[in-house]
Protein backbone atom coordinates (compact mmCIF):
# COMPACT_ATOMS: atom_id res chain seq x y z
CA UNK A 1 0.00 0.00 0.00
CA UNK A 2 1.47 3.43 -0.99
CA UNK A 3 1.48 5.86 1.64
CA UNK A 4 1.74 9.86 1.96
CA UNK A 5 5.10 10.16 4.69
CA UNK A 6 6.90 13.23 5.07
CA UNK A 7 10.11 12.75 6.28
CA UNK A 8 12.20 15.90 8.36
CA UNK A 9 15.60 15.98 8.64
CA UNK A 10 18.15 14.68 6.16
CA UNK A 11 21.49 13.55 7.74
CA UNK A 12 23.01 10.58 6.37
CA UNK A 13 20.48 8.63 8.25
CA UNK A 14 17.06 10.89 7.45
CA UNK A 15 18.40 10.75 3.99
CA UNK A 16 18.57 7.08 3.67
CA UNK A 17 15.18 6.81 5.59
CA UNK A 18 13.72 8.42 2.81
CA UNK A 19 15.17 6.92 -0.04
CA UNK A 20 14.05 3.75 0.88
CA UNK A 21 10.54 5.05 1.64
CA UNK A 22 10.62 6.32 -2.26
CA UNK A 23 12.12 3.21 -3.57
CA UNK A 24 9.68 1.05 -1.80
CA UNK A 25 6.52 3.49 -4.12
CA UNK A 26 5.70 5.88 -1.12
CA UNK A 27 4.69 9.41 -1.67
CA UNK A 28 6.90 11.26 -0.01
CA UNK A 29 7.91 15.05 1.23
CA UNK A 30 11.07 16.19 2.77
CA UNK A 31 12.42 19.24 4.60
CA UNK A 32 16.04 19.79 6.06
CA UNK A 33 16.73 22.99 7.64
CA UNK A 34 19.75 23.31 4.72
CA UNK A 35 17.21 23.23 1.73
CA UNK A 36 20.40 21.40 -0.46
CA UNK A 37 20.35 18.10 1.36
CA UNK A 38 16.49 17.34 -0.47
CA UNK A 39 18.16 17.97 -3.69
CA UNK A 40 18.95 13.91 -4.34
CA UNK A 41 15.76 12.76 -3.00
CA UNK A 42 14.29 15.68 -5.08
CA UNK A 43 15.39 13.91 -8.12
CA UNK A 44 14.45 11.00 -7.37
CA UNK A 45 10.55 11.81 -6.82
CA UNK A 46 10.38 13.28 -3.05
CA UNK A 47 8.69 16.51 -2.92
CA UNK A 48 10.30 19.55 -1.69
CA UNK A 49 8.58 21.21 1.77
CA UNK A 50 9.53 24.79 2.46
CA UNK A 51 8.82 24.42 6.09
CA UNK A 52 8.24 21.62 9.06
CA UNK A 53 4.85 22.87 9.11
CA UNK A 54 3.87 22.13 5.44
CA UNK A 55 6.29 18.77 6.11
CA UNK A 56 3.84 17.79 8.66
CA UNK A 57 0.83 18.80 6.94
CA UNK A 58 1.46 16.65 3.53
CA UNK A 59 1.17 13.76 5.18
CA UNK A 60 -0.72 11.95 8.31
CA UNK A 61 3.05 9.67 9.21
CA UNK A 62 5.87 12.06 9.90
CA UNK A 63 9.06 10.36 10.38
CA UNK A 64 11.55 12.84 12.30
CA UNK A 65 15.17 11.80 11.89
CA UNK A 66 17.62 15.02 13.75
CA UNK A 67 20.43 15.82 15.61
CA UNK A 68 18.63 15.32 18.95
CA UNK A 69 15.50 15.29 21.33
CA UNK A 70 15.73 19.60 21.92
CA UNK A 71 15.98 19.76 17.89
CA UNK A 72 12.69 18.01 17.75
CA UNK A 73 10.67 20.16 19.72
CA UNK A 74 12.12 23.44 17.69
CA UNK A 75 11.28 21.85 14.47
CA UNK A 76 7.97 20.71 15.69
CA UNK A 77 6.50 23.18 17.52
CA UNK A 78 4.99 25.15 14.90
CA UNK A 79 3.82 22.40 13.40
CA UNK A 80 -0.30 20.92 13.12
CA UNK A 81 0.58 17.80 15.07
CA UNK A 82 -3.19 16.99 15.36
CA UNK A 83 -4.29 13.42 14.05
CA UNK A 84 -0.73 12.86 12.62
CA UNK A 85 1.31 9.60 13.75
CA UNK A 86 5.34 11.10 14.63
CA UNK A 87 7.32 8.56 14.42
CA UNK A 88 10.44 10.19 15.65
CA UNK A 89 13.56 8.13 15.00
CA UNK A 90 16.24 10.93 16.20
CA UNK A 91 18.51 9.25 18.92
CA UNK A 92 16.68 9.79 22.63
CA UNK A 93 17.25 8.73 26.28
CA UNK A 94 14.20 6.99 27.59
CA UNK A 95 13.39 9.81 30.03
CA UNK A 96 13.59 12.75 26.78
CA UNK A 97 11.05 9.74 24.66
CA UNK A 98 8.52 10.11 27.27
CA UNK A 99 8.66 13.50 27.36
CA UNK A 100 8.47 14.15 23.91
CA UNK A 101 5.97 11.70 23.86
CA UNK A 102 3.41 13.27 26.19
CA UNK A 103 4.55 16.92 24.88
CA UNK A 104 3.13 15.32 20.78
CA UNK A 105 -0.42 13.81 22.79
CA UNK A 106 -1.27 18.00 24.15
CA UNK A 107 -0.95 18.67 20.29
CA UNK A 108 -3.47 16.13 19.11
CA UNK A 109 -0.50 13.84 17.86
CA UNK A 110 -0.22 9.88 17.87
CA UNK A 111 3.41 9.26 18.78
CA UNK A 112 6.30 6.52 18.20
CA UNK A 113 9.68 6.82 19.33
CA UNK A 114 12.11 4.80 17.31
CA UNK A 115 15.57 2.79 18.04
CA UNK A 116 17.33 2.73 14.63
CA UNK A 117 20.08 -0.27 15.16
CA UNK A 118 22.13 0.39 11.63
CA UNK A 119 24.42 2.59 10.30
CA UNK A 120 22.80 4.52 7.45
CA UNK A 121 24.87 1.93 4.78
CA UNK A 122 22.43 -0.46 6.30
CA UNK A 123 19.34 1.17 5.86
CA UNK A 124 16.85 -1.49 3.97
CA UNK A 125 19.49 -4.02 3.73
CA UNK A 126 18.14 -7.58 5.61
CA UNK A 127 20.76 -6.50 8.58
CA UNK A 128 18.33 -3.73 9.69
CA UNK A 129 16.60 -3.03 12.50
CA UNK A 130 13.97 -0.58 13.84
CA UNK A 131 12.56 -1.26 17.34
CA UNK A 132 9.02 0.94 18.18
CA UNK A 133 7.83 2.07 21.51
CA UNK A 134 4.67 3.99 22.21
CA UNK A 135 1.26 4.11 20.70
CA UNK A 136 0.62 0.42 19.53
CA UNK A 137 -2.19 1.84 16.99
CA UNK A 138 -0.03 3.91 14.82
CA UNK A 139 2.44 1.20 14.80
CA UNK A 140 -0.49 -1.16 14.00
CA UNK A 141 -1.26 1.21 10.85
CA UNK A 142 2.07 1.90 9.45
CA UNK A 143 4.12 -1.03 10.34
CA UNK A 144 4.03 -2.68 6.57
CA UNK A 145 5.45 0.83 5.59
CA UNK A 146 7.82 0.81 8.19
CA UNK A 147 9.74 -2.63 7.21
CA UNK A 148 10.80 -0.76 4.10
CA UNK A 149 13.40 1.47 5.73
CA UNK A 150 14.82 -1.65 8.32
CA UNK A 151 12.95 -4.99 9.41
CA UNK A 152 10.46 -3.05 12.18
CA UNK A 153 9.64 -4.41 15.89
CA UNK A 154 7.44 -3.51 18.54
CA UNK A 155 9.04 -3.37 22.22
CA UNK A 156 5.69 -1.89 24.20
CA UNK A 157 3.71 1.21 24.78
CA UNK A 158 5.97 2.87 27.55
CA UNK A 159 7.63 5.48 24.77
CA UNK A 160 11.46 5.17 26.19
CA UNK A 161 11.00 1.70 25.82
CA UNK A 162 12.94 1.42 22.04
CA UNK A 163 15.19 4.07 22.80
CA UNK A 164 16.28 2.22 26.13
CA UNK A 165 16.63 -1.22 24.69
CA UNK A 166 18.80 0.48 21.87
CA UNK A 167 20.94 1.81 24.52
CA UNK A 168 21.23 -1.54 25.85
CA UNK A 169 22.04 -2.88 22.55
CA UNK A 170 24.72 -0.60 22.57
CA UNK A 171 26.32 -1.40 26.41
CA UNK A 172 26.55 -4.78 24.91
CA UNK A 173 28.69 -3.66 22.15
CA UNK A 174 30.71 -1.28 24.07
CA UNK A 175 31.64 -4.10 26.50
CA UNK A 176 32.59 -6.67 23.45
CA UNK A 177 34.61 -4.09 21.58
CA UNK A 178 36.19 -3.35 25.02
CA UNK A 179 37.25 -7.11 25.37
CA UNK A 180 38.61 -6.74 21.32
CA UNK A 181 40.31 -3.86 21.75
CA UNK A 182 42.05 -5.74 25.50
CA UNK A 183 42.69 -8.91 23.56
CA UNK A 184 44.27 -7.19 20.10
CA UNK A 185 46.45 -5.37 22.31
CA UNK A 186 47.78 -8.16 24.03
CA UNK A 187 48.26 -10.65 20.44
CA UNK A 188 49.71 -7.92 18.81
CA UNK A 189 52.46 -7.47 22.00
CA UNK A 190 53.21 -11.19 20.94
CA UNK A 191 53.71 -10.43 17.64
CA UNK A 192 51.00 -13.03 16.48
CA UNK A 193 48.92 -12.56 13.52
CA UNK A 194 46.00 -10.51 14.51
CA UNK A 195 43.60 -11.08 11.83
CA UNK A 196 44.56 -15.37 12.33
CA UNK A 197 43.94 -14.69 15.45
CA UNK A 198 40.40 -12.51 15.18
CA UNK A 199 39.18 -14.74 12.64
CA UNK A 200 39.87 -18.40 13.20
CA UNK A 201 40.33 -18.20 17.10
CA UNK A 202 38.23 -15.46 19.07
CA UNK A 203 35.16 -14.61 16.87
CA UNK A 204 33.53 -18.23 16.86
CA UNK A 205 34.67 -18.37 20.81
CA UNK A 206 32.53 -15.29 21.34
CA UNK A 207 30.24 -16.68 19.30
CA UNK A 208 29.79 -19.68 21.39
CA UNK A 209 29.94 -17.57 24.69
CA UNK A 210 27.08 -15.07 23.40
CA UNK A 211 24.91 -18.73 22.99
CA UNK A 212 25.51 -18.52 26.84
CA UNK A 213 23.70 -15.42 27.35
CA UNK A 214 20.20 -16.58 27.38
CA UNK A 215 21.13 -19.06 30.41
CA UNK A 216 22.54 -15.82 31.99
CA UNK A 217 19.20 -14.15 31.17
CA UNK A 218 17.60 -16.88 33.09
CA UNK A 219 19.84 -16.52 36.09
CA UNK A 220 19.36 -13.11 37.07
CA UNK A 221 15.24 -13.22 36.12
CA UNK A 222 15.34 -16.08 38.62
CA UNK A 223 17.94 -14.25 40.81
CA UNK A 224 19.22 -17.71 41.40
CA UNK A 225 23.58 -17.09 40.63
CA UNK A 226 24.15 -20.75 41.70
CA UNK A 227 26.33 -22.30 39.12
CA UNK A 228 28.39 -25.59 38.39
CA UNK A 229 30.28 -24.32 35.58
CA UNK A 230 32.94 -21.45 36.80
CA UNK A 231 32.11 -19.55 40.15
CA UNK A 232 33.18 -16.59 41.23
CA UNK A 233 36.42 -17.70 43.06
CA UNK A 234 37.78 -19.42 39.59
CA UNK A 235 36.99 -16.05 37.92
CA UNK A 236 38.93 -13.81 40.72
CA UNK A 237 41.64 -16.22 40.24
CA UNK A 238 41.32 -16.26 36.42
CA UNK A 239 41.55 -12.30 36.66
CA UNK A 240 44.34 -11.97 38.64
CA UNK A 241 46.54 -14.34 36.48
CA UNK A 242 44.94 -12.13 33.60
CA UNK A 243 46.10 -8.47 34.96
CA UNK A 244 49.81 -10.14 36.35
CA UNK A 245 50.18 -11.42 32.43
CA UNK A 246 49.14 -8.05 30.77
CA UNK A 247 51.87 -6.48 33.49
CA UNK A 248 54.33 -9.01 32.18
CA UNK A 249 53.61 -8.22 28.43
CA UNK A 250 53.75 -4.35 29.19
CA UNK A 251 50.16 -3.88 27.81
CA UNK A 252 47.36 -1.86 29.87
CA UNK A 253 44.60 -3.58 30.39
CA UNK A 254 42.26 -0.79 32.11
CA UNK A 255 39.51 -1.32 29.87
CA UNK A 256 38.65 -4.10 32.21
CA UNK A 257 39.65 -3.26 35.71
CA UNK A 258 36.58 -2.59 36.89
CA UNK A 259 35.48 -6.10 35.83
CA UNK A 260 38.03 -7.32 38.65
CA UNK A 261 36.44 -4.90 40.89
CA UNK A 262 33.11 -6.18 40.69
CA UNK A 263 34.59 -9.66 41.38
CA UNK A 264 36.86 -9.16 43.98
CA UNK A 265 33.89 -7.26 45.76
CA UNK A 266 31.27 -9.80 45.39
CA UNK A 267 33.54 -12.31 46.70
CA UNK A 268 34.39 -10.23 49.69
CA UNK A 269 30.40 -10.49 50.56
CA UNK A 270 31.21 -14.23 50.70
CA UNK A 271 29.43 -14.86 47.68
CA UNK A 272 32.65 -16.90 46.13
CA UNK A 273 30.25 -19.55 45.52
CA UNK A 274 27.67 -18.25 42.97
CA UNK A 275 28.18 -17.19 39.13
CA UNK A 276 29.35 -13.98 37.29
CA UNK A 277 25.34 -13.31 36.94
CA UNK A 278 25.74 -12.30 39.96
CA UNK A 279 27.42 -9.36 39.47
CA UNK A 280 24.55 -7.76 38.28
CA UNK A 281 22.97 -6.83 41.40
CA UNK A 282 26.48 -4.51 41.89
CA UNK A 283 24.89 -2.02 39.28
CA UNK B 1 47.21 -45.81 16.96
CA UNK B 2 46.85 -46.19 20.15
CA UNK B 3 49.88 -45.04 22.58
CA UNK B 4 51.17 -44.93 26.04
CA UNK B 5 50.10 -41.41 27.97
CA UNK B 6 50.26 -40.52 31.47
CA UNK B 7 48.21 -38.15 33.13
CA UNK B 8 49.07 -36.14 36.36
CA UNK B 9 46.81 -34.21 37.94
CA UNK B 10 43.19 -35.71 38.66
CA UNK B 11 40.76 -32.74 39.50
CA UNK B 12 37.78 -32.14 37.15
CA UNK B 13 39.74 -31.34 34.34
CA UNK B 14 42.22 -33.88 34.58
CA UNK B 15 39.81 -36.69 35.09
CA UNK B 16 38.05 -35.11 31.94
CA UNK B 17 40.50 -35.18 29.47
CA UNK B 18 42.33 -38.87 31.48
CA UNK B 19 38.60 -40.03 30.28
CA UNK B 20 38.54 -39.19 26.69
CA UNK B 21 41.99 -40.91 26.22
CA UNK B 22 40.67 -43.77 27.69
CA UNK B 23 37.67 -43.83 25.56
CA UNK B 24 39.68 -43.48 22.09
CA UNK B 25 41.35 -46.76 23.16
CA UNK B 26 44.57 -45.60 24.60
CA UNK B 27 46.40 -46.85 27.39
CA UNK B 28 46.67 -44.43 29.89
CA UNK B 29 49.06 -44.12 33.29
CA UNK B 30 47.10 -41.72 35.99
CA UNK B 31 48.50 -40.46 38.94
CA UNK B 32 46.76 -38.10 41.89
CA UNK B 33 48.23 -36.50 44.91
CA UNK B 34 45.13 -37.96 46.57
CA UNK B 35 44.73 -41.36 45.13
CA UNK B 36 40.66 -41.75 45.19
CA UNK B 37 40.65 -39.92 42.63
CA UNK B 38 41.95 -42.27 40.35
CA UNK B 39 39.53 -44.90 41.23
CA UNK B 40 36.83 -44.26 38.53
CA UNK B 41 39.41 -43.87 36.28
CA UNK B 42 41.04 -47.34 37.22
CA UNK B 43 37.35 -48.82 36.89
CA UNK B 44 37.56 -47.94 33.32
CA UNK B 45 40.93 -48.97 32.83
CA UNK B 46 43.80 -47.14 33.72
CA UNK B 47 46.68 -48.50 35.53
CA UNK B 48 46.74 -46.74 38.62
CA UNK B 49 50.57 -44.77 39.40
CA UNK B 50 51.66 -44.57 43.04
CA UNK B 51 54.15 -41.54 42.39
CA UNK B 52 54.96 -38.58 39.59
CA UNK B 53 57.86 -40.63 38.73
CA UNK B 54 56.20 -43.75 38.21
CA UNK B 55 53.64 -42.19 36.46
CA UNK B 56 56.59 -40.28 34.07
CA UNK B 57 58.09 -43.09 33.34
CA UNK B 58 55.00 -45.32 32.61
CA UNK B 59 54.94 -43.35 28.99
CA UNK B 60 56.33 -41.21 26.38
CA UNK B 61 53.81 -38.61 26.53
CA UNK B 62 52.83 -37.25 29.79
CA UNK B 63 49.83 -35.25 30.46
CA UNK B 64 50.40 -32.48 33.04
CA UNK B 65 46.63 -30.58 34.34
CA UNK B 66 47.76 -29.32 38.23
CA UNK B 67 46.47 -26.59 40.03
CA UNK B 68 49.29 -24.07 39.14
CA UNK B 69 52.82 -23.43 37.73
CA UNK B 70 54.42 -24.25 41.20
CA UNK B 71 52.66 -27.43 41.79
CA UNK B 72 54.28 -28.58 37.90
CA UNK B 73 57.58 -27.96 39.10
CA UNK B 74 57.46 -29.67 42.53
CA UNK B 75 55.40 -33.00 40.86
CA UNK B 76 57.99 -33.25 38.51
CA UNK B 77 60.67 -32.31 39.98
CA UNK B 78 61.90 -35.87 40.76
CA UNK B 79 60.60 -37.62 37.61
CA UNK B 80 62.92 -39.07 34.91
CA UNK B 81 62.01 -36.12 32.49
CA UNK B 82 64.56 -37.45 29.70
CA UNK B 83 63.21 -38.20 26.03
CA UNK B 84 59.92 -38.03 27.16
CA UNK B 85 57.17 -35.42 25.39
CA UNK B 86 55.68 -33.32 28.73
CA UNK B 87 52.04 -31.66 27.74
CA UNK B 88 51.83 -29.18 30.29
CA UNK B 89 47.74 -28.16 30.16
CA UNK B 90 48.20 -26.52 33.59
CA UNK B 91 47.01 -22.77 33.15
CA UNK B 92 50.03 -20.78 33.01
CA UNK B 93 50.82 -17.38 32.00
CA UNK B 94 53.08 -16.93 29.20
CA UNK B 95 56.07 -16.19 31.20
CA UNK B 96 55.76 -19.61 33.33
CA UNK B 97 55.26 -21.37 30.18
CA UNK B 98 58.35 -20.09 28.78
CA UNK B 99 60.02 -20.79 32.19
CA UNK B 100 58.61 -24.17 32.55
CA UNK B 101 60.01 -24.95 28.92
CA UNK B 102 63.41 -24.19 29.91
CA UNK B 103 63.15 -26.41 32.84
CA UNK B 104 61.92 -29.25 31.22
CA UNK B 105 64.51 -28.91 28.49
CA UNK B 106 67.21 -28.78 30.80
CA UNK B 107 66.14 -32.49 32.33
CA UNK B 108 66.17 -33.60 28.02
CA UNK B 109 62.46 -33.15 28.27
CA UNK B 110 60.41 -32.25 24.92
CA UNK B 111 57.98 -29.38 25.94
CA UNK B 112 54.48 -28.52 25.05
CA UNK B 113 52.42 -26.12 26.68
CA UNK B 114 48.48 -26.02 26.20
CA UNK B 115 45.50 -23.48 26.55
CA UNK B 116 42.42 -25.33 27.04
CA UNK B 117 39.77 -23.33 25.81
CA UNK B 118 36.84 -25.36 27.16
CA UNK B 119 34.91 -26.23 30.87
CA UNK B 120 35.48 -30.00 31.79
CA UNK B 121 32.16 -30.80 30.52
CA UNK B 122 33.10 -29.74 27.17
CA UNK B 123 35.60 -32.37 27.09
CA UNK B 124 35.85 -34.74 23.94
CA UNK B 125 32.89 -32.86 22.70
CA UNK B 126 32.88 -30.60 19.33
CA UNK B 127 33.16 -27.35 20.96
CA UNK B 128 36.22 -28.10 22.63
CA UNK B 129 39.65 -26.36 21.64
CA UNK B 130 43.25 -26.99 23.53
CA UNK B 131 45.67 -24.32 22.00
CA UNK B 132 49.61 -25.81 21.57
CA UNK B 133 52.67 -24.16 21.34
CA UNK B 134 56.60 -25.06 22.02
CA UNK B 135 58.01 -27.91 20.25
CA UNK B 136 56.60 -28.85 16.61
CA UNK B 137 57.96 -32.20 16.48
CA UNK B 138 56.47 -33.11 19.51
CA UNK B 139 52.51 -31.91 18.94
CA UNK B 140 53.28 -33.28 15.24
CA UNK B 141 53.77 -36.95 16.78
CA UNK B 142 51.19 -36.36 19.36
CA UNK B 143 48.14 -34.43 17.56
CA UNK B 144 46.42 -37.81 16.40
CA UNK B 145 46.42 -38.58 20.29
CA UNK B 146 45.30 -34.98 21.38
CA UNK B 147 42.40 -34.57 18.91
CA UNK B 148 40.61 -37.12 21.75
CA UNK B 149 40.86 -34.59 24.47
CA UNK B 150 39.34 -31.81 22.16
CA UNK B 151 40.13 -29.70 18.74
CA UNK B 152 44.25 -29.20 18.68
CA UNK B 153 45.90 -26.37 17.43
CA UNK B 154 49.49 -25.82 17.55
CA UNK B 155 50.13 -21.72 17.18
CA UNK B 156 54.19 -21.82 17.36
CA UNK B 157 57.26 -22.79 18.52
CA UNK B 158 57.17 -19.81 21.97
CA UNK B 159 56.28 -21.58 24.60
CA UNK B 160 54.24 -19.05 25.97
CA UNK B 161 52.35 -18.30 22.71
CA UNK B 162 49.48 -20.68 23.83
CA UNK B 163 48.73 -19.63 27.31
CA UNK B 164 48.54 -15.64 25.86
CA UNK B 165 46.40 -16.77 23.26
CA UNK B 166 43.90 -18.39 25.58
CA UNK B 167 44.62 -15.07 27.72
CA UNK B 168 43.80 -13.24 25.15
CA UNK B 169 40.39 -15.34 24.44
CA UNK B 170 39.73 -15.17 28.04
CA UNK B 171 39.73 -11.29 27.61
CA UNK B 172 37.27 -10.94 24.68
CA UNK B 173 35.17 -13.10 26.51
CA UNK B 174 35.14 -10.75 30.07
CA UNK B 175 34.66 -7.75 28.15
CA UNK B 176 31.56 -8.92 26.17
CA UNK B 177 30.43 -10.82 29.80
CA UNK B 178 30.32 -7.05 31.08
CA UNK B 179 28.54 -5.66 28.52
CA UNK B 180 26.18 -7.80 28.75
CA UNK B 181 25.91 -7.52 32.32
CA UNK B 182 25.42 -3.41 32.16
CA UNK B 183 22.64 -4.56 29.11
CA UNK B 184 21.01 -7.05 31.51
CA UNK B 185 20.86 -4.14 34.30
CA UNK B 186 19.96 -1.42 32.01
CA UNK B 187 17.08 -4.10 30.64
CA UNK B 188 15.88 -4.68 33.94
CA UNK B 189 15.80 -1.16 35.24
CA UNK B 190 13.07 -1.00 32.79
CA UNK B 191 11.43 -4.32 33.31
CA UNK B 192 11.81 -5.38 30.00
CA UNK B 193 11.66 -9.67 29.75
CA UNK B 194 15.19 -10.16 30.02
CA UNK B 195 15.40 -13.55 28.31
CA UNK B 196 13.61 -12.26 25.47
CA UNK B 197 15.93 -9.19 24.62
CA UNK B 198 18.92 -11.68 25.19
CA UNK B 199 17.55 -14.11 22.61
CA UNK B 200 15.47 -12.11 20.16
CA UNK B 201 17.59 -8.53 20.08
CA UNK B 202 21.31 -8.80 21.44
CA UNK B 203 22.44 -12.30 20.99
CA UNK B 204 22.01 -11.60 16.96
CA UNK B 205 23.46 -8.07 17.53
CA UNK B 206 26.90 -9.33 18.97
CA UNK B 207 27.00 -11.84 16.29
CA UNK B 208 26.68 -9.32 13.68
CA UNK B 209 28.97 -7.10 15.42
CA UNK B 210 31.43 -9.67 15.96
CA UNK B 211 31.92 -10.53 12.44
CA UNK B 212 33.04 -6.89 11.97
CA UNK B 213 36.17 -7.51 14.22
CA UNK B 214 38.23 -8.94 11.21
CA UNK B 215 37.95 -5.25 9.48
CA UNK B 216 39.20 -3.81 13.04
CA UNK B 217 42.50 -6.57 13.14
CA UNK B 218 43.19 -5.07 9.70
CA UNK B 219 42.55 -1.56 10.33
CA UNK B 220 44.81 -2.82 13.78
CA UNK B 221 47.64 -4.51 11.82
CA UNK B 222 48.08 -1.52 9.00
CA UNK B 223 47.92 1.11 11.63
CA UNK B 224 45.16 3.34 10.07
CA UNK B 225 41.78 4.10 12.30
CA UNK B 226 40.48 6.16 9.77
CA UNK B 227 36.61 5.13 9.20
CA UNK B 228 33.29 6.17 7.62
CA UNK B 229 31.07 4.28 9.36
CA UNK B 230 31.08 5.79 13.28
CA UNK B 231 33.98 7.92 14.32
CA UNK B 232 35.08 8.78 17.21
CA UNK B 233 33.50 12.14 18.01
CA UNK B 234 30.37 9.84 16.99
CA UNK B 235 31.24 7.46 20.27
CA UNK B 236 32.26 10.03 22.16
CA UNK B 237 28.70 11.67 22.19
CA UNK B 238 27.34 8.41 22.11
CA UNK B 239 28.65 7.35 25.38
CA UNK B 240 27.81 10.69 26.81
CA UNK B 241 24.24 9.97 26.27
CA UNK B 242 24.56 6.42 27.14
CA UNK B 243 25.96 7.82 31.08
CA UNK B 244 23.33 9.63 31.38
CA UNK B 245 20.73 7.18 30.80
CA UNK B 246 21.98 4.61 32.92
CA UNK B 247 22.21 7.45 35.50
CA UNK B 248 18.42 8.50 34.66
CA UNK B 249 17.45 4.50 35.40
CA UNK B 250 19.42 4.39 38.25
CA UNK B 251 22.25 1.94 37.24
CA UNK B 252 25.57 1.99 37.65
CA UNK B 253 27.71 1.69 34.65
CA UNK B 254 30.94 1.17 35.93
CA UNK B 255 31.97 -2.32 34.30
CA UNK B 256 32.40 0.42 31.02
CA UNK B 257 33.64 3.93 32.08
CA UNK B 258 37.18 2.90 31.29
CA UNK B 259 35.76 2.93 27.76
CA UNK B 260 34.10 6.22 28.19
CA UNK B 261 37.71 7.60 29.45
CA UNK B 262 39.96 5.87 26.48
CA UNK B 263 37.58 7.39 23.87
CA UNK B 264 37.50 10.93 25.66
CA UNK B 265 41.62 10.94 25.90
CA UNK B 266 41.70 9.88 22.24
CA UNK B 267 39.44 12.97 21.25
CA UNK B 268 41.40 14.88 23.37
CA UNK B 269 44.75 14.45 21.37
CA UNK B 270 43.12 15.66 18.28
CA UNK B 271 41.89 11.72 16.63
CA UNK B 272 38.01 12.45 16.67
CA UNK B 273 38.00 11.52 12.97
CA UNK B 274 39.30 7.95 13.57
CA UNK B 275 37.12 5.15 14.79
CA UNK B 276 37.25 2.96 17.42
CA UNK B 277 39.93 0.37 16.76
CA UNK B 278 42.32 3.44 17.12
CA UNK B 279 41.87 3.41 21.42
CA UNK B 280 44.20 -0.03 20.86
CA UNK B 281 46.93 2.48 20.76
CA UNK B 282 45.84 3.48 24.76
CA UNK B 283 46.84 0.42 25.64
Amino acid sequence: MSENISVLGLGLMGSALAASLIEAGHRVTVWNRSPAKADPLVARGATRAATPAEAVGASPLVIVCLLDCPSVHEVLKEAPLEGRVIANLTTSRPAEARETAAWVAERGGDYLDGGIMAVPQMIATPGALILYSGSQPAFDRYEQAFTAMAAARYVGTDPGMAPLLDLAMLTGMYGQMAGYLEAAALVRSAKYPLTDFTTELLVPWLNAMAAQQPRWAEAIEAGDHRTEVSNLEVNRAGMENLVRAFQEQGVKLDLLLPMKTVIDRRVARGLAHEGLSGLVEEL
